[in-house]
């Protein structure tokens, strides 16, 4: 006799919502283990993932490479027999990079390795010269003000306290100096391990404040223009960027389903974004995101399972400077949203997964980003059944449930009420290649990336499958 | 009464020769405690370090920042105390980079990090454009043959297994290509560890044979050409390099010393090298072997020991590609090599310390060069002084003595006999920053850099203070 079923007896007056709740481990057991087994023996994910990093490449907005990509990766879609697959336009930013450079001229003349900040306008083509404010933190910047930093570059060199603590300076610095007078930013990239690696990333310009260029320079140099101008060494570069904003360019969401058998009309979405920074690979921001979740949802078309529900992969477009694919998702599906039982997303690399963040509600905050508030917790119920469903990945120790949940992608499907999980992995070195030329498929250890594709296709058969919607459970 | 007379007393008449020796740990004991606690307040080495990182930079023979720091070096040794301080002539090759990159052109174009290797010829000022070969070894190189070399850029892409066992592909790898045809080689940087950081350092024209350009590209974009090559997809890059060899240019070693109290003719010499290649700050390679020497040799000074013989330290110049300032420091003391008691390089940056290597005669191997034959061990009296030295640094942990020893600018000395010490430290990082634009005066450890100065200080000191010359005790 089972526990539940004895629970069943006990109250099945009392209680009857509760009384109908699914044995998890029950009913969905056995499919698991087919499923992680399955996973963990797939060549297919990665041999997609490795064509995406090697032959097609990085993938901004507005790039070539990003088309090529959405054209490949609908016909993927299609060649694993997903069904409904579309490429529903969106249009995106176009930011291009071009020529760009710092070079420190005094105390000694020296090029440093550097990115420019993507969205960022670019400098007169001689560049923009002028000595170099080095700060720690905004409020080092207010103190100086306007006389100490008009006409000056303001280097941001804060310490190092994780990425969501310290990229408000890389996100929101360019805006706060020009405030002050200041003609160009540099800040440290967001990084606590560097071999003279810049990272780029977007920034955000405040509204009715000019516009200055900024661009990150590595963790060593920023270091070097502190300990200078600390002493009293006045410190100069020249920074020269050919960054430039065209007119907004037409690209895609890409999407393919297996249609639910009973339900469908009911969606589980999950997926990535398909767009990546002008550098490296993108293998696993986010090719590994996008390469997972699909891989997840081939495999349980492989291996014939029919959930109750839609499951739907979406590539989400313009992740990385406009977030305009998420919110193009979210309005393609209109009211439907409501028929939306949880949105799935993998944006944080594809190391060994730990779990799920899971939350509901608010605006997501994108992570590192300045707007927004986090996200709420669900019922205690609803998260317990997150709870049992993770017991389905002990034995590949992905199945820890956290509060929290979602990503800058899945944020507007949230916002409206969708339940939503983001991957949680160890976290170990994603930010050390984060936005970078390391961001490459080396650094993806195929034991870990399978291990996300299985607790991935799990969480999501079980969402579609179950007969609660996971939302719904008081 | 010390005991060290009570042995002689003892034992005068028996053992005459054993009875002489000297009790390290009683005799030097208490002054190298003093000389360990000094080294680890001191302040002076890490300030001088770090202005020869951030006021000079990098330091590649026939630069004018070597030259300014030579005669920085100089002026400090003298404002140290150090006399005879001289700045003897020599000679250096004058390579110079000039601009330089590799494009992938096939199968998708993109722009690879890349560093020419030093001393390598540069291209037409179109660049070579040519196929990609990949291999893991000379043996797969030999096997491919003419036929399928010709024409073609090599990549060598070997296995990492450490600097000294994987360097030869950098040092010969072009030659070795060249001599089937290949008209340029690239190379996986020398590094196990990358965050798509290239690696520069020196190659080996092998004479007669044809010379051709070659380049280090990243781990990941050797692995990623890998990858294609082995399944088969045609990879096409245009390799373009200014480099070139200008007329040999004037350069000079930097000496200063503490004169012996009874014997000012017999020397324990001890340095690196001043020279660095021309990225980053050289400051573990060789920043560091520099001033922790000198720091050593000033903080003696500083404490008023005046030991029986004399401490010299010397900034060796060019031993990054060519090894001239090596060979015109044995040139200018010709005979006066039988005075050298002994010589101790540092030349592994100055991460901890764990001891020394000790070795004489033969030729030294250069680091992961290809010439020369390992140091010689010396008698096991010897060494066992050696290890009773050591003991005075258990203290810090820095005192384990080590078969082996010297390094590329001692190596004419120990070649005619003089007994080497080379520091040997944890050795864990090193190599990644070796050569590359991350060797910075970041990755100083100042306790770390600080035991390197103790040990040094102690070593120096007792060498050249205790009766018998170490490598006369048999």
């Amino acid at each position: 006799m089972r526990p539940t079923a004895v629970l069943f007896a006990l109250s099945a007056f009392a209680l009857p919502a509760a009384a109908a709740a699914t044995d998890i481990q029950k009913e969905y057991g056995e499919v698991s283990r087919k499923i992680i087994a399955a996973a963990l023996e797939d060549q297919e994910g990665l041999a997609r993932l490795q064509y995406l990093c090697d032959r097609i490449g990085h993938r901004l907005s507005g790039s070539p490479s990003l088309e090529r990509a959405i054209q490949w990766s609908a016909e993927e879609m299609k060649k694993a027999g997903l069904v409904n697959v579309q490429t529903p336009p969106v249009k995106v930013p176009h930011w291009v990079r071009g020529r760009e450079s710092v070079t420190l001229l005094a105390p000694i003349e020296r090029s440093l390795p550097m990115l420019g900040l993507g969205m960022s306008v670019g400098t007169p083509g001689e560049g923009i010269t002028a000595e170099v404010v080095a700060v720690s933190s905004f409020d080092e910047l207010q103190a100086l003000g306007k006389d100490k930093i008009l006409g000056k570059i303001v280097l941001f060199d804060p310490e190092w306290k994780g990425y969501g603590q310290t990229v408000l300076y890389r996100a929101n610095g360019a805006s706060r100096a020009a405030e002050l007078g200041a003609v160009g930013t540099l800040v440290r990239s967001m990084t606590g391990n560097s071999l003279a690696t810049p990272h780029t990333g977007a920034l955000n310009y405040t509204v009715d404040v000019p516009k200055i260029p900024a661009a990150a320079i590595t963790v060593e140099d920023a270091a070097m223009i502190h300990r200078l101008t600390k002493s009293g060494v006045p410190v100069k570069v020249r920074l020269m960027m050919e960054a430039k904003h065209l007119p907004d360019a037409d690209s895609h969401n890409v999407m393919g389903e297996i249609r639910g058998r009973e339900e469908p009309e009911e969606v589980v979405v999950l997926g990535g974004h398909i767009d990546s920074w002008d550098l490296g690979q993108g293998a696993n921001d986010d090719g590994s995101g996008i390469i997972a979740t699909f891989q997840a949802v081939a495999l349980l078309q492989k291996l014939g399972l029919k959930p109750r529900r839609t499951i739907r992969v979406v590539f989400w477009v313009n992740e990385e400077n406009g977030g305009t694919g998420g919110r193009a998702y979210r309005a393609l599906v209109g009211d439907a949203v409501k028929n939306h039982v949880a949105a799935i997303e993998m944006d944080g690399g594809a190391e060994k997964p730990l779990g799920f963040g899971y939350g509901t509600g608010g605006e997501q905050r994108r992570r590192g980003g300045a707007a927004g508030v986090p996200a709420k917790q669900t019922s205690p119920a609803s998260f317990q059944r997150a709870v049992e469903i993770g017991k389905l990945l002990e034995s590949i120790g992905a199945g820890k449930m956290m509060p929290g949940g979602g990503g800058a992608d899945i944020a507007p499907l949230l916002a409206a009420g969708v339940p939503g999980f983001g991957v949680r992995t160890v976290g170990e070195h994603y930010f050390d290649w984060h936005h970078t030329n390391a961001d490459t498929f080396d650094k993806i250890v195929p034991r870990e990336f399978r291990e996300n594709v299985a607790s991935l296709a799990v969480l999501a058969y079980v969402l579609a499958d179950m007969p609660e919607r996971i939302g719904d459970i008081e």
